[in-house]
């Protein structure tokens, strides 16, 4: 646990977090629950709205929201001058429906469906970002229709991949997304998005990675990006807009040592403006996508704990009345997570234990090999950092209820997604009437 | 693709699977779509239910309901006599409300509430197989209250790991699940369960593992289980009944090689039989609970293809309206599937591609260098053997909508799961009051 001021330890002996006592939480919201900090997600939107004011005010910071899209984060990031990057018509209506402007909005996604670039020009998103030719052909066909021009950026791959800790430098970036810059094929295009009628080119996406640590993956998007610029301009065109992506890394456990947020961004722009400087080219509008790091560490997940269960010479299991429907990253990528008794947060941690999750599957599990007190029944078991990919990848597994969402801040707190109920489960279950007897 | 009387090609060249062309079943439901084959699910549950009454009638099959649970599917597996094995209050819900009685019923589970404990109680299940010595104390307590008796049997592990193409042979098992035989906790467990007043010991359970294909380590935990029985008749506890799980595999690409599914049954019979024979023990009531082996291959998912991208030199991308938020197998466990282009059957297969999927995410996937005919956008691409493990995993992971389910059978379908709307998607959300302006 990484204490902060809205996250700590009160006087009870007791995880508090925003103010609210987790184990009054806890009685009065039940568990599996799903707690987010806002004052926390309002400070990080401000340590980077700040340092790009300040270093690089033709910018925007644009919530990635796939890793945490519900009504009330949008909201929160609208009143804190965020835009918000949206991957699908789900986040974008969702977007939407909280007040964000389509200006705001950036429309990403390698296999984005007709009606979602319907919805995007209906909604006159800022920019769609490309990601294919078929695309490209599909949006300027419905923007025709619509007699409507659209706003374009390609996702381009500049040949750093920093995935895991570490980064490679490649020509050759096998992905999915984006164009590569290396072989000329970004080039071409952004060449046919300018023959387009119905699409101005904006400027080139890139995106790194997800939980990188260094800032030098960073400093060298810049310049590879910035090269391109200079490609693109020798060719006579014009980049208004650079979007570098997110993937600023966040603490789960004391072996993450990321920096501060907004160093990131300090970093970014200070190269930045470097490379704008030093290659002469025209300051592009810069557009940066946090999401992990906004809502990250500012979600904590609260459980029961059950049966405590030793087998011997082996392992101490400690089972929740969560799991893998909620929390899914260990048994996607084996992520470790932090966790602790919230009820008794000053009792020594003495056990080496394993926190099982409650699905029937024998890789459900929340974290292995943890220090806990000794646990007991009824304890409440915190998980930390809970907040990004959690909610957002939560399903019915086991036909298990996703938990509902509780907003935190000053010692208050409010639902901002209400619990799903077993009829909810069941809404559009039907029997065939050939089998109805 | 393994074909089937109510899998095959028709005369058009298209996918046609329970009499239904899935290009008209395309057109009439939109993608992604899951489809279930009625008539191939009925006949795995009589192949079972067939072996069973002649080679050991005092039996039960139960469909091990977290590989797909919907009502529809219990209201099937009701009428070819099957029961059903249940791991949540949801699922246990469903199954009632789908008319299945609780007789026939098995709540398993390494981490059930008190919630759901209560539920099993009120819903009279013939068994909750325990698996914590809390839990027997919690069972107890709520039946006292409730003043009834519930059976109970104890899930053990028999020393037999069967997971992924081998087996291992351990006196120590490392998992959440069950008690040991061999350090003797098992029989301890038991012992406790038969001074309990409310509770009434029923027999033993153990699942060896998922996906199997040989027959040995079924041989191997029907000995090792009645072997346990001659032992627990020793201490004077008699063994109504025995559950041996599932785990039976099934196809999902040509490198599986799965048996008949009535073979794992009729060897575990036969087995069975052997030993009740030689160890003279008092013939058991046996449960068996095949999940995927009942609903696997009955399914099959349908996408449209989209962009179809290619790295020179490196790969070539096909990408789908769909992806791990409805099948999140390949994401978890790098599952393989074989996919065809359901429009264009008899097009030669002559290019080596990967599908991804929608998802912001580079490890969305759903199959890796499969062969197909050059795709194109538009064309439906089929994913066979999706019927277990994929709408009860789906989730709405960047605000995708989890796909809706038909039922096809004789030429005739019908939803069993209607489509999710995005108003459903954002039923739950509220923006607290203190950020509303």
């Amino acid at each position: 646990m990484k204490e902060r001021e809205t996250l700590k330890v009160n006087n009870l002996g007791h995880l508090e977090i925003g103010g609210c006592d987790t184990t009054e939480l806890v009685a009065k919201y039940g568990t599996p629950l799903y707690v987010m900090d806002e004052e926390h997600i309002r400070k990080i939107c401000r340590s980077y709205t700040e340092v790009l004011s300040k270093k690089y005010p033709d910018s925007l910071v644009c919530y990635a929201s796939k890793a945490f899209s519900t009504k009330a984060i949008y909201a929160i990031c609208k009143s804190e001058s965020l835009g918000a990057d949206v991957v699908s018509a789900g986040e974008l209506l969702t977007a939407i429906s909280a007040n964000m402007s389509g200006e705001n909005l950036y429309f990403h996604g390698n296999g984005k469906t007709p009606y979602e670039l319907q919805l995007a020009v209906d909604n006159n998103v800022h920019a769609v970002v490309v990601d294919s030719e078929f695309e490209i052909d599909l949006l300027d066909f419905i923007c025709a229709h619509a007699r409507k021009k659209i706003g374009v950026m390609v996702r381009v791959n500049p040949g750093i991949d920093a995935h895991t800790h570490k980064f490679i430098q490649t020509t050759k970036v096998d992905s999915k997304f984006g164009f590569s810059i290396a072989d000329g094929t970004a080039e071409q295009i952004i060449k046919k998005i300018r023959e387009k009628n119905n699409l101005e080119f904006l400027g080139i996406h890139c995106h790194i990675g997800s939980q990188i640590f260094e800032l030098t993956p960073f400093e060298l998007a810049v310049e590879k990006m910035t090269d391109f610029i200079v490609t693109l301009n020798k060719s006579g065109i014009v980049v208004k807009e650079l979007n570098l992506g997110g993937g600023y890394g966040v603490h789960y456990t004391d072996e993450d040592r990321p920096l501060e947020p907004c160093q990131y961004v300090e970093t970014i722009v200070d190269k930045l403006n470097e490379c704008i400087a030093v290659k002469k080219i025209k300051a592009p509008r810069l557009i940066l996508e946090p999401g992990r790091s906004i809502v990250g560490e500012a979600g904590i997940t609260l459980y029961t704990v059950g049966a405590v269960k030793e087998i011997k010479d082996v392992k101490k299991y400690v089972s929740v009345n969560g799991g893998m429907f909620d929390n899914p990253r260990y048994a996607l990528y084996e992520a470790k997570y932090d966790v602790a008794l919230a009820n008794r947060m000053l009792d020594e941690k003495t056990e080496k234990v394993t926190v099982a999750g409650k699905c029937c599957e024998s890789g459900d599990m929340l974290a292995v090999d943890v220090l806990l007190p000794p646990a007991r029944p009824g304890d409440v078991l915190a998980v930390f950092t809970t907040g990004a990919y959690n909610y957002s990848m939560a399903s019915n597994y086991n036909r298990n209820l996703v938990p509902p969402v509780v907003l935190v801040n000053g010692g208050e707190s409010e639902y901002i997604v209400r619990p799903q109920s077993y009829e909810d489960l069941m809404a559009r279950d039907e029997i065939p009437s050939w089998i109805k007897k």
